[in-house]
């Protein structure tokens, strides 16, 4: 099962974050940046099969897709180590304290996240624009929840 | 072939860049986010196959190698429109203005990137930590290549 295989990386990657000694400054930069990569590949799915499906460009929304899955594969958890809430990356990090008190939640928004990303890489490559949507919408309410528990509000 | 195909959409892509209406600096942190995403998993690719390969774990090398494939897939030439040479991103974007006189170099530039990128993601596949290294260096040359002809030195 590939997402228990990455929840596996996950923790045992958030562990090891302060060993690796990144400096928290750029675990935040690179988290950032990795949110964002996969925000502006949303944003090309969205377009082209939410908003004008008649742009529908099946090579350009795997490719965006497989970003997508990438960021959620890439063991992000490697960049959450403590302290990092309080750091500086691209910007302030808008990262709740309460992150590092809830690894149990923190967790299940990983495995979501990772889980949804991988399923609408697969459901990409099949072409079939309405199972894209659909399943691009539960992408979304993976991010959205995550965010709601864990980011601070702009 | 995968690269010809990348590099029509990163053609296409690059002059319907204004047409997609995303302001400049917009485009420059959306790029400079890739990038960094790119960098990040290029790190951990060094360090468990060049610097510490006691460390190598064969699932982390392959998402990595993945996310640096996804990267030069994305279709990054949208994200070079006209102008952003001036714009700012996360900072002031650091892209040479010659990189707008010299369209066939940048072409080959990113073609390369996508070819090796897509090679060591196969080859991070099969395992094979010697060969991963040899390809991995190939994609930094890339990099470096890039860097030197279009990225403005700090
Ligand atoms: C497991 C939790 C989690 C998931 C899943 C998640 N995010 Fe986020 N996201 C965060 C956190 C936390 C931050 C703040 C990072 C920081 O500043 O330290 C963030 C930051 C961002 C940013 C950076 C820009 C900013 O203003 O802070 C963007 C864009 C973004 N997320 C979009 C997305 C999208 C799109 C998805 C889904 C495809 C997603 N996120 C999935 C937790 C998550
Ligand atoms: C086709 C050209 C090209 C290729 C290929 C390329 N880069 Fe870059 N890179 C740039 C340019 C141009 C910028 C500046 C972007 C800006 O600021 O507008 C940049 C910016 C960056 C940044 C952002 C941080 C900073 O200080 O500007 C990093 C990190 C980076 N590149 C690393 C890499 C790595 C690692 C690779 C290969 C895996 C790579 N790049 C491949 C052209 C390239």
């Amino acid at each position: 099962m590939k997402f228990k295989l990455a929840l596996a990386v996950f923790v045992a990657a958030a562990s090891t974050a302060a060993i690796a000694g990144q400096a928290e400054d750029q675990q935040v930069k690179f988290r950032q940046s990795a949110y964002s990569f996969a925000a502006w590949n949303c944003s090309k799915i969205k377009s082209q099969v939410v908003e004008h499906p008649e742009t529908y460009n099946k090579e350009q929304v795997v490719a965006a897709a497989n970003s997508v899955a990438a960021v959620a594969n890439s063991g992000l958890g490697a960049l959450y180590g403590p302290g990092t809430d309080q750091a500086t990356g691209w910007k302030k990090s808008r990262l709740k304290p309460e992150f590092f008190d809830k690894p149990e939640d923190a967790k299940k928004a990983a495995v979501a996240f990772n889980k949804e990303a991988n399923e609408l890489a697969k459901v990409a490559a099949t072409g079939d624009v309405g199972a894209i949507k659909t399943q691009f919408g539960k992408v979304g309410e993976t991010c959205k929840s995550c965010h709601d528990s864990f980011r601070i509000r702009d």
